[in-house]
């Protein structure tokens, strides 16, 4: 079985994002992780394309019944027919998570990995106050190779 | 078509919250509101318990294909079969959401109503960092007669 | 816990399918079960309307997030941001399901009932070859009364 | 992008029926397809094995959140937590779907495939009655290699 590490985020986001969402695909790909991601645009499509160039293997899981969404580093799209509640699919599919930015989706996925007990890294994503429940198993970092080589520890 | 209000939080809680949401069930009942909650203990029980003792009405939307697990003040239960993806059904259904404490379940409702542009408001829940995204619509008030009060204001 | 029973078919339908969809929907309110369908138009709307006139209650379980689809008979949408998955919630939501005719939306909530274990009764609608699989609990019926009639003795 | 198959059918299965699920993995890999299942025993799992001994890659969509349900000729698990749900992910992910034998989770994974206009063939699968619906593109086939043939040749 290959490892498999989701990166979540926006289908918009700054440029900053983008190049790190990239750096994140790039350095999955060369550990020989499988990218699992929603397969769209913005931060899925960086980090999509990341671990294309870098010869890895990507799997996007759409919201739609067809693949027509999909961005074109996706080797594998998972058309779901779903709509958003994808979201619970891609937190939960892999063995890994790793958020870059991200906004309400993005939230949502988080919660679902968590709550999954999945180990979750983020970057400039949700801070989240631990004050209401002492189970946020959410490690912020700060570079995309910091964030791909604690997942990979965990796994 | 009536006013529904979905109240969410966790299944284990304190017994203030516990008082709180069985207060929530109460104000949406004497309103004429519809409860409409995630159907098992807890927060879902207190609120509901609170709803039915006012003569309200009561909606639980089940985890499982079975009603076994269903609190005993559950009018109508509705069994999905979706396991954790039924949170998203939990939040998006009613026309505003009221959230009492909660955990990372909680959570992945209070970003999917966010996501789907619910009303949304909360008492002791997550506070959640605006700083990363400017759309977090949760409003937090102190007590369940504020929370329904807006709540039905703003349907 | 109410009594609720399921009715499925398709969003259009011939006159003859609507009007004993709409004596199911009676028959339902008139037993005083709750009528769940899929909110929309066609063989649910006609059921819906048929328990709304007998002073029955409706729930609609939509496939979008809003409930601006949902047909006028409608007292509790469910919105689901489901799409079309919402159909399994539909099956197995209720304690019995009766089929009205049905296309292959209805097929697929056919399988998803039979498969949990639901009474199910159907009027014109799928005939499924038990040569393959011992396990059709699939009972096809004339009329609306002999159907609702049936489904009740289940419960 | 890959081009991709489902295979679908029972988690309990003939000898016969698991031989044919075997040599219908085989000639999607052969055909450098990708095989999408359900991830679990019987047929999926004989399918699965044939992929893999070709050289094929092996996608599977499990029902639950974790991946020790997965057969073992799975590269690459997708998690979804969605229960019977995932069916509906099995049906519509690829590209066109093939069925071996099947019991009612097939009979709702044909009906979503259908539905969703996928090119859809069966060997020794449910058998389905035309007369209340126009629309059943599903096409028996008699062995392996012409189920597989003709679905690439849809693509």
């Amino acid at each position: 079985m290959k490892k498999t590490i989701s990166v979540i985020g926006s289908a918009s986001a700054s440029e900053e994002l983008l190049k790190i969402a990239y750096a994140v695909g790039k350095e999955i790909a060369q550990r020989e992780g499988v990218l699992i991601c929603g397969g769209l645009g913005g931060i899925m499509e960086a980090a999509s394309r990341g671990a294309k160039e870098s010869g890895g293997l990507v799997v996007g899981i759409l919201p739609g019944a067809e693949s027509v969404a999909a961005n074109r580093y996706i080797d594998i799209p998972i058309r779901t027919g779903l709509d958003e509640a994808r979201n619970l699919v891609v937190a939960v599919s892999a063995d890994a998570v790793i958020a870059v930015g991200g906004e309400l989706g993005t939230l949502s996925e988080l919660a679902f990995a968590m709550k999954s007990k999945r180990p979750v890294f983020g970057i400039q994503t949700w801070k989240l106050d631990e004050s209401y429940c002492g189970k946020v198993n959410l490690v912020h970092v700060d570079d995309p190779r910091e964030a791909v080589e604690k997942a990979f520890s965990c796994i």
